[in-house]
């Protein structure tokens, strides 16, 4: 009896919190200044829509606040939310309005402020990325710890860090990313892309053994909120400014398929089918042929797209059309808050189509210039192709202006370590460029050798540093945006072996009980340090090469294991030369004439070595990249 | 001195007999009826250039005979060529005309004949092929010997008819394929694929420690000529006649690519750049890719394009307008002389692209029906489909209407032969038909397990009857045009080693003096009985199921093995499962009801037998074709 009391005392006590409580609003903010004018604004609190009277709308809406109308208002089945539909007006002036819908003592009050969307010289800040740039991939909690005061943050679900765990959060942040600004500059990067840093705000599972953590990134919680241990809010937003102001771009890593358990949307969905739901855990069968295949099953179909990517991620169900606006509303409030000039878009090819292109449109729509790279880990050119812009018909139409190029990521691992075959080793890599056909603009393909969910490619080539070389020649001079995985550079290893968690240790020197500093040279190994300094010696000279940011490409038929192929603009020519074979080879300049009429000489862009053209002999293993002089 | 006077008197001999000799025409006589009345006849004859007076031609042309207008006549470097652009009226009647060019005494005097274009019930007779048919791909000197009387033919450069030589003719001919017409339509066959049957007139060659023959066809020492060890140009008539009387198609196999070294084209050249000439022997880099490849070079196009095949056969240079339009009138004559309802074209990825659109432009528009079947022996489906219709953009657009479709053979070989990978054994054979959406018309792809530069499939399944028939069921109801080789169907076997004519062996029966005849039930061992009267009875079901012939396929992910398609109508559904995986399996009807819905009862369509869905159970290597029933 007496603890039954306690419990109706308790929920009186929270519910009187509730209904004098400002609700939570979503989006939290909106913009003036946006082509789209419509707003759709989710407010979430205990009991919501019990507060809004029933209202018969004009046909022309009513105002709501300056330069605010409302057009509508949705309900669900969950009284704790309510959806307005409203429009900005063009003439609306920033600033935070005071909102009430129905009467004053119980009726819904809430502040909601207008924020003038940011411009620079007329155009948006959002600068999207292009071959012209070298992109980093880093997960900020293994890169450096920049702030140990906020390692752990109290009232989270889960309150550890620690690094003698491989699967605990280790404590790096965006202030240890921006600390190390000039370590990623010299080296040449212009663009970083973090695994995702929203809140995961994620009690610790118990997986092989471990307590684990949320510590990538992939288990949202709330949309919201950056995750306080990364800086929060305030803290992307500064380290947004400042890698700007340091001449970087930003990728943002996007998850649109699913969201953590203990998502707010999950605990209490705003409708049902906001989620995919399963009588019993269905996985996804992985198969993107599924969404192209003329000939696949409605069945297979939806196991593809609504089956949950793992037991603890419920699938949400985008084909909900609030849902569709929440995402679509968090993606603009996001790009348009912290000046982002990408996105990564992760699980793509189990995302709904419809919705992808919906998100991506509106994107486009606000930002002219940003670019969208879909992650489709994938297993043919032509599926490849599918989730961008493709040349292909009768077929759903992906409007995705990049995308992640595994293909030529399987096909450079192939040259790099394989004898050459007829379409092995470097023919696979020669044939698989072939076949660029059907992209619309394969020079929006991310091109990269490794990342977070693969084996390192120094592990892969064997700790060898001419097929290493090799590979990086490639990366910094094959058509598209190339991306490296942090610690690459200084020959970071590690299989798979037993998980993901060991291509994801801390970037030695990040940290300040560290006892090496990886940041420097004088921390760096004699070899780590060559691999940091040819990299960073191709990659300055890629920033100046136009041939390679812009030219055009020229690919010949490997001969012997020798491939040769050409970046070139009517100004400057830059071969590169890639020996797979078994015996000493010299180029066949005979059969090139196309190419190097003209030249008589050959510059290697990071010794600065010059010879002529006759003298050049490959050794079996060698690569070089060089540019083509008079 | 007596040596050259003697000389001189031949030669004058020889001049003196041509200046009075009919020149040889081609072509040997056209058709009035035709959609294009132009005409180009060449005229060759030694010094025959000579006997033409420079005309200069009215504007308007000038009557050349009835119906025949004179346009322009053009030379070439070589005066035993001459070249008379005619156009035909449309009034023109049949008949033969006597024309004459110059004075009577000294000038060009020949008879040319038109020939009324055949027509049956309004259409022209060519019938096309489509996948309601089934191929018999056979080797005519290899097949059945119906007339020994022309084993040998007086005259021609070799003259040996030996079946202990492997290399040599055996002496097949059209007269025994016409004899066995009985077992082929038995087996459910309705059209018949010959490799090629015009005259390969060609000295023996040495290879391989062998008098080697051009028993195969592939070596044309003339275009007008059918080989008359097959029979001749009248014997091919009669076995087109023969065939279409019996409810056979003809598919005939042509070669644009190159000549023998003994064709005239090449002993005679009418000018120089017929030939793709070579300072030293170059051939092709068999890579169909630099045909597509947005990055290719010019050099690796051409010694593609215009390399020699081998060393004994000269390329071809089709870009050159008199020898293109040679080709195509060839290919038109042949078409309408024979009523042939297909071609089968030879090495296409060879060939020049915008030649092969033009002759097969030139055939669609007089035989609207035809179906032109490309040969591209290539590495991916991208390239597969590019030598046909297809929906990738931004490329040259082939127009051939089919395509020889090696990627799906070589996937249906994988899911015979490997255990299922995420894309390999039946996961290849799912994943490569899910790739159709890059052709226009994959119904048009010709489906086969092997050919006549293949191993024998029955080999490549080791012998496994289990796996064979899994192979048999995928040819016979997977989209497209099934084709089987020669003996295929009574499990002749063997691997290309040392070389092809392994695989080309002589059908047992086909000759007088065989000691058994497995054209007949009672000469094949009980296995071979059982794949013949296996193929017969499924063959002969497919005639009858047009949810094989016209319908709809229908494909699940393949699990642990098993996969499960459907091939089906409105009114008709047929379910294919193959079990490749190591565990007895039952289909999981559950996942399938969009194909099962209304059914309870599944048919096998060889055996009759019919059992409930519930009831079966596919041990490993199983296979069935099955028909739904309520």
């Amino acid at each position: 009896m007496r603890k039954h009391f306690l419990l109706c005392f308790c929920s009186s006590f929270i519910l009187l919190v509730c209904l004098y409580a400002q609700p939570t609003l979503y989006p939290t903010n909106w913009f003036t200044g946006l082509k789209d004018n419509n707003l759709q604004l989710m407010v979430r609190g205990e009991g919501v829509a019990n507060k809004v009277p029933m209202i018969k709308m004009p046909a022309a809406g009513m105002q709501l606040a300056e330069g605010m109308t409302l057009k509508s208002i949705q309900r669900t089945d969950n009284p704790n939310y309510i959806f307005l539909n409203i429009v900005i007006s063009a003439a609306a002036k920033p600033g935070v309005r005071k909102i009430q819908l129905g009467p004053k003592d119980k009726g819904l009050q809430f502040n909601y402020e207008l924020v003038q969307k940011n411009k620079q010289n007329g155009k948006t800040r959002t600068q999207g990325v292009s071959a012209a740039d070298f992109v980093y991939l880093l997960m900020p909690d293994r890169f450096a710890n920049g702030d140990p005061g906020n390692d752990i943050i109290p009232g989270y679900r889960s309150n550890t860090s620690d690094r003698t765990n491989k699967y605990d959060r280790h404590g790096g942040d965006f202030k240890g990313i921006e600390k190390n600004f000039g370590y990623l500059k010299q080296l040449g990067i212009t663009t970083i892309w973090m695994t995702p840093i929203l809140e995961n705000n994620v009690t610790m599972m118990h997986e092989w053994g471990n307590n684990v953590a949320g510590y990538h990134g992939y288990w949202f919680t709330d949309h919201y909120e950056i995750d306080k241990r990364f800086g929060g809010n305030e803290g992307y937003k500064a380290f947004c400014d400042n890698a700007h102001q340091n001449g970087f771009k930003v990728i943002q890593d996007a998850v649109y398929n699913h969201i953590s358990k203990e998502h707010w949307i999950y605990l209490d969905p705003p409708a049902k089918d906001w989620i995919n739901n399963w009588p019993v855990f269905q996985g996804p069968n992985h198969r993107e042929e599924v969404l192209f295949d003329p000939y696949a099953s409605a069945y297979d179909k939806k196991v593809m797209l609504d089956g949950w990517f793992v037991d603890h991620l419920p699938d949400l169900n985008q084909r909900n059309p609030e849902l569709a606006k929440y995402l679509i509303q968090h993606a603009i409030w996001s790009t348009e808050t912290y000046g982002i000039d990408s996105w990564r878009v992760d699980t793509y090819k189990y995302c709904d189509e419809a919705f992808m292109n919906e998100v991506n449109k509106a994107l486009y729509r606000e930002f002219p210039n940003i670019t969208i790279l879909g992650e489709a880990w994938v297993n043919s050119v032509i599926g490849n192709a599918y989730f961008t812009q493709n040349n292909m018909g009768n077929i759903f139409k992906h409007n995705a202006n990049g995308i992640i190029d595994f293909q030529t990521c399987f096909a450079m691992l192939s040259g790099m370590n394989r004898a050459e075959g007829w379409m092995d080793g470097v023919n696979k890599l020669y044939t698989t460029l072939a076949q660029d056909i059907v992209y619309k603009n394969p020079m929006n393909n991310l091109l990269f050798l490794d990342n977070h969910d693969m084996d390192r490619v120094y592990s892969v080539v064997g700790e060898d540093w001419g097929k290493f070389k090799m590979g990086i020649n490639w990366l910094l001079t094959l058509r598209g945006i190339p991306q490296i995985y942090y610690g690459t550079e200084i020959l970071m290893k590690n299989f798979k072996n037993p998980n993901d968690a060991m291509v994801r240790e801390d970037f030695p020197g990040g940290w300040a009980d560290d006892k090496v500093n990886k940041f420097t040279a004088a921390g760096r190994t004699p070899k780590e340090d060559s691999a940091y300094t040819y990299m960073s010696k191709l990659a300055n000279f890629r920033k100046t090469a136009p041939a390679i940011t812009q030219g055009k490409l020229m690919q010949y038929i490997p001969s012997n294991g020798l491939y040769v192929y050409y970046r070139y603009t009517d100004r400057q020519s830059v071969v590169v030369l890639s020996h797979t074979g078994k015996e000493a080879a010299k180029p066949n300049w005979g059969n090139m004439q196309e190419r190097i009429a003209g030249f008589s000489k050959l510059k290697d862009v990071v010794t600065g070595k010059v010879i002529s053209l006759q003298d050049l002999t490959l050794q079996p293993g060698d690569s070089y990249v060089m540019e083509l002089l008079p």
